[in-house]
Parts: structure tokens; C-alpha cells; sequence
């Protein structure tokens, strides 16, 4: 995790985007998936014990999913589909979680989207601490006012 | 969540599903967004500390990603960006997860396939422990050459 977190800051560094060096095909890979706006790939440092922990990414560069366009997205998650059951059964997991995390903040260490695909099973030590709250009902009827509100402005 | 688990739990073993209830208007919900095919409402047990976390579900029942049709996985990932765009804005996170579990073993506790969108500051007490690990290069080929057949098959 480390080495791979130094690796992407170093190309970042350099101004250029490791993701896209990968899907240039200018960079080695253990490519699992192509298409004609997809890339997939394993991680070099998978999650778990399962093998199979796949980074789906769009050929073009979009830091995340708030600019990446429709086209591309409805192709990634397509593909994100499609591996998510060949990887369920090569590996024999009993579940899978589809992670995509947009800004430094939410772990993302590339700035280019992608869809972590990770193969589960009981006790492989992964675990989510999502440190859950109950909110007074006031508050859910107020956020949720001003996203319908936020979201008619997008539209 | 204990109290979520449970309601969810309890529907499940009358045979229902909560998330058809909701989707249906048979439950009350803050409801943020809603086209023919997708349903999204604030989680009532948000994770951290800021409020927007929100649940993208489809109307009709697919228990998971895997059989989810493409249409429907479409609309889905469609109404996530948009959403995520507007959950970003009104609670000034500094970046989003979007999370979708498939198994109990993955974390998924409604057998209704939904789309996590997780508003996320700097120290909000959320922690994904991925365990990564560094395996053999022969492991990381051998198993995209496995992903790749299965992918065959598939198709």
C-alpha cells in the first residue's frame, strides 16, 4: 500500500497520470479487461487474501466520478459487472464490494476514477468502520431538502 | 446500525423487502431523488460526520450487482453522480465514497442491490482497513489469465 501510494505521488509529481500510462499500455499490467473506453487490471497490492482485487478505470483521464462523463460511467459499471462475476468465481468469494472513492480525503490515491472490484469471504481481516450516527429526523428532512434543492440546480 | 440490521432482518425473514417497501411509498423516507427506474433516500444511520449520506437503489428487486440488469445498473451509477455532485455541495465534504456490498460477508444487509454515497471530511472517524498485501507477480498472472477466461465464458 505504501510503496503503490509513493509511486502514484511520484508520477504525480512528475505531472503525468500512472492510470493513464497503464492504459497507454506504456507501463506493464496484469490486464484483465478492455474495451473501447475501459481498462481493467489487478492491484499489485490486493485487499484480503482473495486473489482477484480489480481497478476498473475509464481509458481517458477524469479525476473522478463528478466529471467523468455519462458515456464513460454506464461502460464502467457495465464492466464493473461483468468482472465482478468472473472475479466472484475465480476466486470462489462469497461476496464482493465495489469501492470507487473520490479525493485524497476518501482514499483516493490516484487521481484518475476508478472502481475497486474486491473479492470477500468470512475473516479476511477487511473491515469497514463506517462509524454509523442517528441523526435527529429533523436533520434527514433538511439535507434532505437541500439536495432535491442542489439537484434541480444541475439540472 | 444494530437497530437498522435488525429492521432489515425482520423484513427479510417475512419474506419482504425494506427497500421495495420504500421504493413503493409503503414507508416513510427522506427521499433526495427519483426517475423511472431509481430510487435514492438519506440513510437513517449515516456514516461520520456529515449529514447527506445517501442510499441509490433501483425501483425493481435485484438482490446485488450481479444480477442487476444493465439498463437498471445504468440509471443507477447515472443518478449516483448526480447525487454525489449535489451531496458534495450541500454538506462541503472534501470528498465522497461510493460504496455498493454484494453478500452478507461484504456488508450488504438488505438483499436489495444499493449504492452508498458517503460524504467525507478530514478525521470523521471513517476507516476502510483493506489489508492489503504484496503477492507474487505468478499469483497476479495466473489469476488475470483466470479472470480473462471466465470473462469468455461470459460473453
Amino acid at each position: 500500500m505504501d510503496a503503490k501510494k509513493c509511486q502514484a505521488r511520484e508520477h504525480e509529481e512528475k505531472g503525468d497520470c500512472i492510470f493513464c500510462k497503464l492504459a497507454n499500455k506504456e507501463l506493464d499490467t496484469a490486464l484483465v479487461y478492455e474495451d473501447k473506453l475501459v481498462f481493467a487490471f489487478l492491484d499489485t497490492s490486493p485487499a484480503g487474501v482473495l486473489a482477484g482485487h480489480t481497478q476498473v478505470i475509464t481509458k481517458k483521464h477524469y479525476s473522478d466520478i463528478t466529471n467523468c462523463p455519462e458515456k464513460d460511467l454506464k461502460a464502467l459499471i457495465v464492466a464493473v459487472k461483468k468482472i465482478a462475476i468472473a472475479v466472484k468465481k475465480v476466486s470462489c468469494a462469497q461476496g464482493i464490494n465495489v469501492l470507487q472513492n473520490n479525493g485524497r480525503v476518501a482514499g483516493q490515491f490516484v487521481s484518475h476514477i476508478h472502481f475497486h472490484i474486491i473479492p470477500r469471504k468470512q475473516d479476511d481481516g477487511i473491515w469497514f468502520d463506517t462509524k454509523r450516527r442517528n441523526p435527529a429526523p429533523m436533520e434527514l428532512v433538511e439535507t434532505a431538502k437541500a439536495i432535491k434543492e442542489e439537484l434541480k440546480k444541475e439540472s
